[in-house]
């Protein structure tokens, strides 16, 4: 029988510390959702108070949120110094979120003690000691972040014991014993769990948070539960201050797939992917394609040689299957492709494609490449290629000429209008279509005028529709000079596909990719 | 006294498997240089023969390379089956590539003896045994990879040990044990190396190299070194297929700072973030901002109460000194910002800012932040956001209007043309400009039609150029009509400056940072 590990998610509260991220009280919303989904034990939602948003999440949150699976937990700290817990604000607005547990930020080592609080430990003790009293009397399970708890030992190991014995006296149910700095290695968090949880027995579960500032902190968290630990910390995709917290995309398959460790409820862990996107998705912070498990890199094969071994015995080539996280092996087609890939991808798309093809696909796949074109990100473009070295040619529309002019004015406003002209249908019975429209970007107002032009003839592109425009500048050290890509997704709500433009002219490189993109949309709706 | 730990880089060859990027010769030859500055042991240079872009490298190398600190080092495979090392290109190859040390992978799991090369496992010994002898018989230094050899060890333990004897016997000075699939874990790891030692002996040196697959490579080096092994093998930034290799920036320091281990000569660490960067910008492929010890977040502080407090005392709040690492403390402004943070950027920047300057500040920080600034990553429009709080305005310029357009014609080719129509110098003797330039792109051309209109007035932005552009897309999911973010790199040469604009029209974001890009220039120019 395997044990069970408390999965506890603070993306909500901690994970938006990360620089560059701002979340409203609905991306929380729909975040909590997910981590339910997912089916986390716990979702720390902010902290009501210190932030007036994370007040109002609590409120919304209890009227608008079902959870079926996670308990919701408020975050506050220990009262003030020399105060009393019946009229400390702190405290007050953690009883008000109204959650069933509530997680509270204790001092465990001397130093901040002494330095932060100004106040004697005998206090910080007392700090610790009324708080979970008084929050344990007003019938909330109480959990203690001991922060900087792994510095605090190892300066003074008799105050950190200390101050988890005044919050297990106390009735405080969970010890978390913090990274906060992130500076501790595996072996040493292993040594101090190990100390602690003969100090502290059965009588309380043993947390672990960590921050990656080694570059460990799903290493450390993993070596915490080795050693006793049966509560881990962190957020989803790595989000935090610094280099973020423990990433529970990772550490969670770890502990189930690997040691054996009851993470999630049965026939969730295969959402983890979806999870984990969706919520990139929500705080518009790409998630890296390196990640561990869930990253679109993680399953991904790329040297000619493997390609062909890979499909023979998978578990020779991949550390677990990629469908238990809800991912996939994918087989990468680069400039780097041999044969076998492009074959291998061209009976994916049902394309017959023989010698001469295949070598023309090898050979503008590495011209395009050196451009700057990209096609790993672009299935759409890369099918396009393929299909052109076949001889194949679209004959939906033909761009005569395009111009778009953007204008501001004296009053700093700004306009832009864009003209396309353009043959709609094959050769010989085509008809010539001009179009012009405003839109809010040069971008925005060629898609529009293009669409007009040939919406008549091919009323099927109306449920096609852009759903997300990427830039990258290409050796930006040459400025505004510079290459540019642009990769343009679209849907027509059945399948979704992503087309890619490069040039030094950031309209052209849009353009194509428009272009591509509406013709991919003609040839799979016609089909 | 510390013991020493080699450093072996193969960001050359493995970290180039990474998905996205291609490196030319000339690429790999500045990365080289840049090891060598850092003080690795090793450099892996590539696979001559498998990649003809490497036998380039190496000749290249030869002549023009000048390594004070590092070895180069040619990577290859043992012989084929049931071949001769005489007629063995591989191996041929690798002689020619004229390195004193050369690394060869050699297959320890009997999974992939048996099937992927399809051989007996006596054979498989032999391959190993021979190809070794071969290298040694010709005067290099033997490296041997040992591929898989966790996943190896724990199917085949006797196999696994055999393949290490055979390299031994014939006297490889390395045994590299590889974590291929990435899998493993740091117990594991612990163990295996732990037996490995003990069935070695002290003849020789064990390495280690991991995959990030389980976001433990940096833990299991660790792991492996605190269990006998004295070589590393990672790449700079964590490069490489899928998750990653294990990397160097984080595991060097780590050993280094923290368990005490000589990893690079005495003076070495404090490049560190540095040659990270360097290698970042030469592959087009930024730096993770949340790196361990090199990314520009490991060391910022963004909470209002930490700003104080760590200015009081770093090492309660730093787990090491950034500045071991060649990285800084920053403190991060942001709508998250309070008055204390708001007072010592103004310090700083020597500015006179009275209560009701610094709460203007942090009105327009939350609104403009909410509108899709950042001023995080744009300190001279945080520079200039703060100077107009105080009442200051720029009068070295007044734009009346701005216009570009841009044409397709009917055979492809786009031109671009942009009009500004300025008053330069102060109001009551300004005297106005109207230029017309034509560019690659609609930035490129506004940028020269401005400069050409102020540039007679103001010989100083003559030094100004701009050094990087950056676009991102925020809410990409309502496409093109989304709200675009436009960062600017410039410089006089003496200093640097970015600065920001955002619309949902990409012109006039791109427009808003090019101005006060020109504006910030002239100030400091003439202060």
């Amino acid at each position: 029988m395997s044990d069970m590990i408390e999965v506890f998610d603070t993306t909500l509260r901690d994970g938006l510390q990360v620089e560059g991220v701002s979340a409203t009280v609905e991306d929380k919303l729909r975040i909590a959702e997910q981590l339910d989904y997912l089916g986390v034990h716990f979702i720390e939602g902010g902290w009501p108070g210190a932030n007036p948003k994370d007040i109002e999440f609590f409120a919304r949150a209890a009227k608008e949120l079902r959870l079926s699976t996670s308990t919701l937990v408020a975050f506050g700290s220990t009262r003030r110094p020399k105060g009393k817990v019946d009229d400390d604000a702190t405290l007050r607005n953690l009883l008000d979120a109204n959650t069933s547990a509530v997680c509270i930020v204790a001092k465990s080592w001397d130093y901040h003690v002494l330095n932060a609080l100004q106040t004697t430990l005998d206090e910080g003790e007392a700090m610790i000691a009324d708080s979970v009293e008084f929050l344990a009397a007003n019938g909330r399970r109480v959990m203690v972040d001991m922060e900087h708890f792994f510095d605090g030992f190892k300066r003074n190991q008799e105050f950190a014991l200390r101050a988890l014995e005044a919050a297990v006296v106390k009735g405080a149910s969970h010890l978390v014993l913090c990274d906060t700095n992130g500076g501790s290695l595996p072996n040493e968090v292993a040594d101090i769990v190990q100390v602690v949880k003969r100090h502290v027995g059965n009588d309380v579960i043993i947390g672990i948070h960590c921050h990656d500032d080694t570059g460990c902190a799903v290493a450390n968290s993993m070596a915490a539960v080795l050693n006793g630990a049966r509560h881990v910390q962190g957020t989803l995709n790595g989000l935090g201050e610094r280099t973020g917290n423990t990433n529970l995309t990772t550490v969670i398959p770890n502990l189930q797939l690997k040691l054996g460790y009851a993470c999630l409820p049965d026939g969730r862990l295969e959402r983890l992917t979806a999870v984990s996107n969706h919520v990139a998705e929500v705080l518009n912070r790409p998630l890296n394609p390196q990640a561990p498990y869930v990253g679109t890199s993680a399953f991904a094969h790329k040297a000619g040689l493997h390609v062909s071994a890979i499909a023979r015995a998978k578990d020779a080539y991949e550390h677990v299957d990629p469908e238990l996280v809800g991912n996939g092996t994918r087989f990468v087609v680069s400039e780097m492709a041999g044969r076998a890939t492009i074959t291998m991808k061209a009976d994916e798309l049902g394309l017959e494609m023989d010698g001469p093809a295949v070598n023309q696909v090898i050979d503008d796949l590495k011209r395009l490449e050196h451009e700057g074109y990209h096609f790993e990100a672009a299935d759409a473009s890369l099918e396009l290629l393929m299909r052109r070295a076949t001889g194949w040619e679209q004959s939906f529309f033909r761009v005569e000429s395009m111009r778009v002019i953007t204008d501001e004015t004296t009053a700093g406003d700004f306009t832009t209008e864009a003209t396309v002209k353009v043959w709609v249908g094959p050769d010989g019975t085509a008809t010539r279509h001009v179009h012009t429209a405003e839109g809010n970007g040069p971008v925005n107002a060629i898609d529009k005028a293009l669409r007009a032009a040939v919406a008549e003839a091919y009323p099927q592109l109306a449920k096609v529709h852009l759903t997300d425009y990427k830039v990258r500048i290409l050796d930006g050290a040459t400025a505004t000079g510079a290459v540019t890509r642009v990769l343009l997704d679209a849907t027509d709500g059945e399948r979704s596909w992503t087309t890619i433009g490069v040039s030094p002219n950031i309209i052209e490189a849009s353009w194509r990719a428009l272009e591509e993109s509406l013709v991919y949309g003609l040839l799979h709706a016609s089909a």
